[in-house]
């Protein structure tokens, strides 16, 4: 019988934050593809667009004006998933099959720069540092709400990710009760740290260090790798090398570096495919219940969802949906060709 | 203070097949849409495409040539996500945060009709009861392979969910591990089957036949609705009247009745947009693992991902992919939709 080979043969992988598996496909990625293709946006955007309900100056659908901003401007989003109001509720304790509760929460829309022209990896790191000092700032007073319980910070980048302007911006929902997927992480970093008294997502990072294949970008704050369980062709998880669980306790240090790593990555997707890269990303952190949260270590998700090339995405349908997330390359594969891509962005070389 | 409206407040309603909380904004199907629409397939199909790779008579990638098939056709897959090689493996028992094991299984496509222009909405009842004969002997010689514990069969239609080719089809994922969505379905069937000696989801389907508002079609045998905690706008579960684990277990008439719902549920998916309806669907049933397994109730999901038109579907994406799954109209309402859309095809009233 043959030996498993890893970086061949299909296989499961466990992913430990969230308790699940991933199907892995190695020999897949050969197979030839007749199906859908995404359309590029190829034409070069304005500095500024009249039309644009996000740009300084213009008028958004509800008739509220945007200031003529310099850096970031926040507002809250016109068509909120949650609202702010405190309904009166009584629970149903009597049913097993229809159990339900109001939410209650705000959502933010942060323009990430008046230029409309501009995304992520085409901003200065000064201007990536300042949304994040966005991003703490709102952390902050959203989290400081008594009804606040949780902060989701992120970013729908690409009309294939449902972002239906080109504009830089990102939302956030902050809401009373952990969503499912902070839930199931929180889990897996209490249990780990009840255990251990030490940080799962610091551990890791210690053996990806050591092991570096599925390294992309690494300072002297912060990792970028693609995690051993991915189950986005291109997925990237971003760690902070010091075990801190939010994003105020960041100091300004960590923070350039961290605005230095986001450029350096941002780059490198848009690389890949000589394309401006879709994905969507968002901070993962500690809740704003007022509790401590030792187990918490700062980490942004990126989920990209081209396979290979810029309108060949990975469709996760059938299979994945009823079964299994699947791919069809290695992490390993994928960190090493983000390892192997340019710092300078395509763009400014042409 | 207001009462809680569930039909206008936002709410979290649970699922206690997944054991997962979704996001429910029924306020929120009022905004507007400007962000990308799929483009729509209208030209008429041929009954008989020499290009096309799943006609009779046609040349595969392989070389190997379909027969004159007359009703199903099944195959193994040319680009199958697993292999059948029993691979020799040593875990590393020793690793938390690198846990991999080689996965076997087989990969087959199953033709529902030599038809090209058919889909299942505009197949016979008789047909259609020929492909749920066909999943019957498939799980059953598929799973006799004693490295084969779960056969997942399922269906994806349309270029927005990823399927390559229009011709009338769909797969078969046979394999060694229990999925992770099917994992953790059974654990719920298994723990409510352990405290109750009954069917979870036959105990709720009593529940939805008195409520009535999530009902969409009802026979006999089976009953179609979309479940209290569905995450896509227009999904619904089939569920079956009596409690049986596996498509095996089905008499004449249950197949009988199984067709005719599928074709009346297919014919409204496709009338609710006046388009061929995408969707991924798939069955959950018992594993072939041999045990018995009294806590399955055999169902099948429809994930079909349109929201507004023919054109406009809903993203999962950043807040849903990092916090929780999110919908903007309320199950009720789409069940409401979809009961009161006509039985007859749209094209044949054309
Ligand atoms: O096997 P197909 O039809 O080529 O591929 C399609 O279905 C598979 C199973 O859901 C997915 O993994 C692929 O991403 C999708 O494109
Ligand atoms: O709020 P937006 O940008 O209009 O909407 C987008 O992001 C939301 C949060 O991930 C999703 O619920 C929507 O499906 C998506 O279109």
């Amino acid at each position: 019988m043959r030996n498993f080979d890893i970086n061949e043969d299909p296989h499961r992988r466990y992913n430990p934050l969230l308790d699940e598996w991933v199907l892995v496909s190695p020999h897949r990625a050969k197979r030839p593809w007749q199906g859908q293709k995404e359309s590029v946006a190829t034409e070069k955007r304005p500095e500024y667009d009249p039309e644009c309900y996000l740009c300084p100056g213009n008028v958004r659908a509800n008739g509220e004006q945007n200031p003529d901003y310099e850096n970031c401007y926040v507002f809250e989003n016109d068509f909120a998933a949650m609202k702010q109001e405190e309904i009166e509720f009584k629970a149903d304790s009597n049913t097993t099959f229809f159990r339900a509760q109001p939410e209650r929460g705000i959502s933010r829309v942060v323009c990430f720069s008046p230029r409309h022209d501009l995304t992520l990896p085409e901003m200065e790191e000064k201007d990536i540092e300042n949304i994040i000092r966005t991003w703490q700032k709102e952390y902050t007073t959203l989290g400081a709400n008594d009804f606040i319980n949780h902060v989701q910070i992120f970013e729908n980048k690409g009309s294939v990710m449902g972002c239906s302007n080109p504009h830089p911006h990102g939302q956030i929902w902050a809401q009373s009760s952990l969503p499912t997927q902070v839930a199931k992480t929180q889990l897996s970093l209490k249990q780990y740290y009840t255990k251990t008294q030490s940080s799962l997502l610091g551990d890791y990072l210690q053996e990806e260090l050591v092991k570096k294949e599925r390294i992309v970008l690494e300072n002297d704050y912060f990792v970028v790798l693609v995690p051993f369980w991915a189950i986005w062709p291109y997925e990237t998880l971003v760690i902070s090398k010091r075990h801190f669980g939010k994003i105020t306790d960041m100091t300004d240090e960590e923070i350039s570096a961290y605005a230095a790593i986001l450029k350096k990555l941002t780059i490198k997707y848009d690389n890949l495919f000589s394309t401006s890269f879709p994905y969507s990303s968002g901070i993962h952190q500690a809740p704003t219940d007022g509790q401590l949260h030792p187990e918490w270590h700062f980490h942004m998700h990126f989920y990209p969802p081209l396979l290979r090339s810029a309108t060949v995405k990975k469709f996760m349908v059938g299979y994945e949906l009823l079964g299994e997330s699947q791919r069809d390359i290695t992490a390993e594969k994928s960190a090493e060709i983000l390892r192997n891509l340019s710092e300078v962005h395509y763009k400014s070389e042409l």
